[in-house]
């Protein structure tokens, strides 16, 4: 059974190693080497392969992701009818739930401001509400979203969640649909965001989505923190809506065009913390290990699991 | 009845509003007041009293301190034989939880790496170690060691304890003693300080401590967060281990001299990031409720709770 390595931006050695050591039976074959038979390729990795490459396998039956969004793959025009999979890692969902509660702690505890005064010498403290006062609205509650939720009420903060279709999770408010978005937004202080980008949601962090959030709150504004795909948000909207007062903060992991432009405004506002989209590295070894127990199991005639819904694009 | 308040740089406005709201019936007193009647007063809440008002006042029999730390009433000479009682709350809990969790990701995550490449527009992504590959010390498994280590662990990390006298915890790993540190400080890669001050920690985060923390861990380094008491630490060994590399960086709330001077060389070095004594705010409506549920208890003949041991100094 071979396994083919579709990458672009990423190096293949790391994950070459770690697919030998998850099954040591998987032969490995990366598209572009030189002399690679792809005509008896059933599986394949991706991260962006090239435009027309998957459409050329003709036994090609599962794409797996190495990302946790597939909307590069949606996006795609000359993706084949084939079964595209999610990656779905404990690994991948800790390493995101990790940046998720840095942020909100950063901006909640005001970091910010205090490394502004370090650089000033000076020593002040600012009364600091309670985690328990103030409400985390999480967009998006998959995997990633319910983690981080679980994470961030651990921590005392008062957790909601919303997702465009109705769920009901145990222990978190939630809120669904273009129905329940306005009461959502209305309570939520730092919203944080883990959608995937699909049609529906291309576009949704925009001036008037800010305008809603709630103003009258603990920290004195809203906070956006976006770790979800930078084709969600309207990067023109972030500054004037900050300007306005809609937002008091924002810390985005993903951008509309990345790397983010230097000629961006962003990276100057010191209200805006830019991380170069480093929420949740893909681990090689745990993914490795992800997919070959897919592929076996999918060879044992077991059903794939976390399998791409064509029609909702996540 | 009537409480006592005796404050030095804490306004007691706020206090005496949380304090008629958690118990109308106790009649509140502050210290400097004029006409104060103090010769009846049996209960004092305090931070940094006066020194001799304490030992002044012939019917007192209860010091209740605003903080969780009571070594400014230890190190008073004229602190009469009284009952003292620190303060354990869970929203002073839940807030020092907050600042430790912070900063652990913070360190971590590489936060201010990521700020610097910001100010320099620079889009660069440094691999990244998963939580439950680095390992989290914490000295002082009291409440507030215990609620971080619950929390740390729930993101991941791999954390043990560290006590001067023996305990056992459940899910926790945990050393003792001077025999138990140097196998404490060797498996450490983020170490967390909570402390008291007493005559047996005074010092003890040296030059000769640093040296024993782990240096082949992950981070490339060890890393101090320190939110017990500035009398911990030997702040002149800070920057040293710093240059030797017995440190990689640093995260202070606390400090020997409070406020920080500002001809401290800390302020300026980019591998420390200082905040000014606000891990914990204490918060007069939580702590209010606490002391007059104490004294009411007391009233009935029920034991105070979280009384002092003035030999071991907390």
């Amino acid at each position: 059974m071979s396994l083919l390595l579709a990458f672009t931006g990423v190096s293949p050695d790391s994950w070459v190693k770690a697919i030998n050591e998850a099954d040591p039976s998987l032969e490995v074959v990366i598209a572009g080497d030189p002399g690679v038979d792809l005509s008896s390729v059933r599986h394949a990795l991706v991260w962006k392969p090239q435009a027309g490459l998957l459409k050329s396998l003709p036994h090609l039956e599962t794409v797996f992701s190495i990302g946790a969004g597939v909307d590069y793959l949606m996006d795609d025009p000359t993706l084949p009818d084939v079964t595209v999979v999610r990656v779905v890692d404990a690994d991948l969902t800790a390493r995101m739930t990790e940046w998720v509660v840095l942020q909100v702690l950063l901006q909640h505890r005001r970091q910010r401001l205090y490394d502004a005064q370090q650089r000033q010498r000076l020593w002040r403290a600012h009364s600091q509400v309670a985690a328990r006062d103030v409400r985390v609205g999480i967009m998006g509650v998959g995997v990633l979203g319910q983690d981080a939720a679980r994470a961030l009420t651990m921590l005392g903060f008062d957790v909601a969640g919303w997702s465009r279709t109705p769920k009901t999770i145990e222990g978190l408010a939630t809120y669904d649909g273009d129905a329940g978005l306005d009461a959502f937004l209305a309570r939520t202080d730092i919203l944080v965001v883990l959608l995937p980008l699909t049609d529906e949601t291309r576009g949704i962090l925009n001036a008037a989505l800010f305008a809603k959030l709630a103003k009258d709150g603990p920290l004195g504004g809203a906070v956006l923190i976006n770790a979800g795909r930078g084709g969600l948000q309207v990067e023109a909207d972030i500054i004037p809506a900050l300007e306005r007062g809609d937002l008091i903060a924002a810390s985005l992991d993903v951008f509309q065009t990345e790397p983010l432009p230097e000629t961006s405004p962003l990276w100057d506002d010191e209200r805006i913390v830019i991380t170069p989209h480093v929420a949740a590295e893909s681990d090689p070894r745990a993914i490795a290990r992800y997919v070959a127990g897919q592929i076996r199991a999918a060879a044992r005639g077991e059903p794939l699991k976390n399998v791409v819904d064509r029609r909702r694009g996540y």
